[in-house]
């Protein structure tokens, strides 16, 4: 199959590489020359170039830029696709890209492979990337049968393990699992750098250790990002942060009030929980 | 020099093995005969009994026992020592003990080595295991300086990093970094676990990766030691835990409002900070 990747980061990048290694041919566009040609020497597309009429002849074009970018380029790109071609996109979030989108074309499929590394930009990219990895697929009631079976087909080949849920579940789903845990831990690191006796703050930070490390993690990542999914996924994510405070409060409340029953309740059930989401 | 260990747990046990490797005559005692005799088989003890005055020859003795105990355990134990005996414990908060134990005892320090495994007991007890962790020492006022002087000198023996500050300021900053995250991580996880919708729950729990893997290691830990946390460090674990819930609400507050600038402030800040605990 011709495959067009419009953006080559980290994951259109690694794309390229799987799907080439499964004889598909590749080609690939990026708004800088020099990411062209560093997609086409390291191998992971046939041909590249900043025009986006490279694509007029992909069978399928995997639209891989930034999440803002994902819509405004995809208006621009179907001037240069024939309308058989099928679109499917990278985004992070799944329903305004879907309701901007789909009304527009017929051959589209919202996608989230859901894998990464600290790293990003083409350097990053690498083949398996996503073996193994969830890769949520969001038709919509009038996405064609045709359309779901030739991106699952190409998404099989990567490795990945597919989901199928609506544009909305995705979103409520990764607010709970990875836009959530961003604020919870943010707000953590945010809350102890504001205890305002110098010498205990430098002490905190001395004594901090693994447990501070992981939870503080995602807190400690980009902001852009953090951003960015507040943005997209604000109501997903606001529904999360009220269920969220709620149980912070519950706590508050119970140790205030010394009910050492009602917490141990808590922490048992979340202790008996967490194997439900981590195995 | 002759050492008393009450308790053979992980960290009773661990510290037998590095006492004993630097040449120091160690005397173990727990209220299992089978915990004994494990000492003493793997090393950890050059005797050990069930009986308390098996100590009465120590020139010092570390209670370890789980931190309930410790208080009333030191009621018992000092009946059996002349008062030439240092006492130090290893308790994970340091205030409701040193209070406690110091008007009783004039060569008494509280301590608190920083270091554990996911495991506990004799059986998970090994050496070096406070190599390079911290080891907090509380001396107040009146703690005479040869005691600081003799338990300063055996726990930079366990190549541990030491830090000297009062019991109080020691219980802020383990709250801060240790107590804080258990409960932050916990209401994570209790907070997914009230998605009411049974298949978005599920697709949750099979998206979740890393990201919630680290922010919910912690809340996902022994329930037991969550609420000794609580109730041992009930006052700074409620200020900090009312400083987290601050943080929470104004992250709700700079969505809601979707004001990004204040969003991404808050997030570049905590990025900029996160280095100054791990590094």
């Amino acid at each position: 199959m011709k495959i067009g990747i419009f953006g080559l980061g980290l994951i259109g990048g690694s794309l390229g590489f799987d799907l080439r290694s499964h004889g598909h041919y590749v080609l690939g566009v990026s708004r800088r020359p020099s990411t062209c040609e560093k997609a086409m020497a390291i191998g992971c597309a046939d041909e590249a170039a900043v025009e986006m009429n490279l694509l007029t002849t992909a069978d399928v074009v995997f639209i891989c830029t930034p999440i803002g970018l994902i819509v405004p380029k995809f208006m621009e790109l179907i001037n240069y696709l024939p309308t058989n071609c099928i679109i499917t996109d990278v985004g992070s979030v799944k329903t305004p890209i879907v309701q901007a989108i789909a009304p527009h074309w017929q051959n589209f499929i919202g996608g989230h492979p859901m894998a990464g590394t600290a790293d990003s930009g083409i350097e990053a990219a690498q083949g398996h990337l996503f073996v193994d990895r969830p890769y949520v697929l969001t038709p919509t009631a009038t996405t064609p049968k045709s359309v779901i079976e030739v991106i699952e087909g190409l998404v099989s080949q990567l490795g990945s393990k597919i989901y199928h849920c609506s544009p909305e579940a995705h979103d409520v789903a990764v607010s709970w699992i990875s836009h959530l845990p961003v604020m919870v831990s943010a707000s953590l690191i945010a809350a102890c750098m504001g205890e305002s006796d110098r010498q205990l703050l430098e002490l905190a930070q001395n004594l901090a250790s693994s447990g501070f490390r992981d939870t503080s993690r995602v807190g400690g990542g980009n902001p852009e990002l953090g951003v960015m999914m507040a943005q997209y996924n604000r109501q997903a994510l606001l529904a999360s942060l009220q269920q969220y405070r709620h149980h912070i409060d519950e706590t508050i409340n119970a140790i205030e009030r010394e009910d050492w029953p009602a917490l141990e309740e808590k922490l048992s059930s979340t202790q008996q929980a967490r194997p439900l989401f981590t195995e």
